[in-house]
């Protein structure tokens, strides 16, 4: 069993009056803030107003970066730092989903460093300060608000690259799940098969199983997604099912459950060269991947895990012989993402066909072998790209 | 379902090699450290020598408190705030089980109180400020090495009293299950039975059931404490045994699976009166007191609760009527108590009678109501006692 360290210092505020205790909290690190919003909705659901009311009645001076997209783009990441450095921001303000989230953490790194801002998630330059960081979430799915890791988009060289940095971590996160009741019925979808495939990618390891305790929690947040994700799609405003939701969605990836990991994620991987060449929603791409990449990792040497998550998460009957129940706890895993979520189950349905699964292929495994829960090198993975059409 | 804080800032290192990191972690926060500890277990384990060595290499001056007992007194809160005052103490190093820890963090307390340790017990000061507290753990029960709290014994008044302060959150904790390969069976045992009391406490609360993930948490680490207790008290050097319970120990009661709870504890009050009159083992004595006080809890309003305790953690058969699931859970909580344990059953076996029960029930529920999964005043709480006898 692995050694590990674990050190989420995030404090969070979690539930619907929460709100009140922003100005405190943002006003803490200093009189400067740069909100960082998205396209706007927060505006529409009256969240941008009340946030504005909590950082004016504490004083706060208040700068905005609006416009931050869904797979958000390095541009945005250096105007923001711009915007830092030129006005001397002491704390960054969160609002919105992910992308949100993730943009801001690199913003904050950014405003330390004087070049593109690019070149941190190359590696370039290392990242041993941030701004403070506090989040306001409105989407359960990456598990940003918890986490110190965030994934840019460079639409010029067509690359998606995720990193994780300490400092990055926000320092607060208030968490509503009521500020999710507006999330449609198709985002809450592929939210939910993010934080699913979150917990697969931690689940399916070389050491899975050494540490019990944290395998049952694994297997009831995976229980959680697929009670509840259903429940929210039909009823947008059920809060037991939003709150489920949006707490996993912290769990499922802040690193105390995964904290045995001891391979590389596989399917985050592959879907981050699908959506950073069409732009589809990330939790969609991991919807179509997962199931195959399941699929193609399966043989006697790994059954026993997929028996293990057949049992404990679908209720398979254990007597059943150990590759029957690996198959149909895919086959469930299927039908959970296509059936109960609806997301379209083929790359062909959506309109993408295998004109670049070589580049694509050749990307995801950094051009030598993905050290996954299986490794796999450029054929592996275009043949389970192969498997998506 | 209520909102609730998660602030869990403890930096924790996990497994078998991770005290080489001590010395730097410990003279972060200063020169000056007193090491504290209880009767010297750590110089036969030879844990002392090696906490040492780290510190020395780290440059640090090291002060010294021995002798904290089981049951911690406050004799040894003032003798260790004594020290910080005349040295100048810059951090508190606690090494071993929850006794040392609690005592530590109380130590680390009224270092900035000029008056008797005990005003802070009896909730005379505030505290707000601690000295920065460092933990090495050496038994896996009371989950000191990751909350704010700890409890602490006066033999001359015979209370036994606990409280929780967030300045005496532990900064760092080691966690080295092959540490804890040397606790006797018996010592095993009642650190289970402690760890199984914290779950319980939080699991059977008003709000039961709304938080579907923390709920399915929460069994599974009721489980993992089922089912590697026996492992360990048989196997002492069992490493997946000894690392599971160590660091359920820790997520028992460190607030995140218990973030619903809206009642007082009910057990853990009724023991702290077995102990302070009669200095038993705390999990020894919870695990007397538990099973009576579930029966005594148990009817229609409660039997939900149960059902699904009985069903989920225990295996039976779902499609039983509520109450007999519900009963048969509680006989089967019984068993491992005082089977698989081996735990003593009633207070009558180690030699305790009637005679203390009416000022027992009187403190236990500080005079008025102990409003807990269902509120109980003193003539409910003699019921239980007289049930343990």
């Amino acid at each position: 069993m692995n050694s590990f360290v674990y050190d989420i210092p995030t404090r969070v505020y979690f539930g619907p009056d929460q709100l009140d205790n922003l100005g405190k909290e943002v006003s803490a690190f200093g009189k400067k803030a740069l909100l960082c919003y998205g396209g706007g909705s927060i505006k529409k659901s009256g969240l941008y107003d009340r946030v504005m009311a909590q950082l004016k009645a504490a004083g706060m001076e208040v700068f905005e970066l609006s416009g931050i997209d869904p797979n958000p783009r390095v541009s945005s990441v250096n105007a923001g730092a711009d915007i830092c450095k030129k006005e001397k921001i002491d704390v960054l303000l969160a609002v919105g989903g992910g992308s949100v989230l993730d943009c801001t953490k690199y913003i904050g790194a950014a405003a330390y460093y004087d070049g593109d801002g690019w070149d941190i998630l190359l590696d370039k330059v290392p990242v041993e300060q941030c701004l403070p960081i506090v989040t306001v979430l409105t989407l359960a799915a990456t598990g940003s608000e918890m986490d110190s890791g965030g994934v840019i988009s460079n639409p010029e060289t067509k690359d998606k690259i995720g990193r994780m940095f300490p400092p990055m971590q926000p320092k607060v996160s208030f968490l509503d799940p009521t500020e999710t009741y507006s999330v449609s019925k198709y985002q809450t979808a592929c939210g939910s098969s993010d934080i699913l495939s979150h917990l697969l990618e931690i689940y399916f390891v070389p050491e899975g199983g050494s540490m019990y305790m944290l395998d049952c929690f694994m297997e009831g947040m995976i229980k959680t997604v697929m009670k509840y994700a259903p429940i929210a799609m039909e009823q947008p405003d059920h809060y037991e099912a939003r709150a489920n939701l949006m707490w996993t969605s912290s769990w499922a990836i802040n690193g105390f459950a995964g904290a045995l990991q001891n391979c590389e994620w596989t399917c985050h991987p592959i879907e981050h060269e699908l959506s950073a060449i069409y732009d589809i929603t990330h939790g969609l791409g991991l919807a179509i991947v997962t199931p195959r990449w399941m699929r193609y990792v399966l043989d006697v040497t790994t059954a026993h895990r997929f028996y293990q998550y057949g049992v404990n998460v679908f209720g398979i009957d254990p007597s059943l012989p150990e590759m029957e129940v690996a198959e149909k706890s895919i086959e469930m895993t299927a039908d959970f993402l296509f059936g109960k979520l609806g997301l379209a189950s083929t790359l062909t349905e959506i309109g993408i066909d295998d004109s670049n699964f070589d580049i694509m292929a050749e990307k995801a495994c950094g051009g030598g072998i993905l050290q996954g829960y299986k490794p796999l090198n450029r054929e592996d993975i275009r043949k389970i790209l192969t498997m998506c059409l």
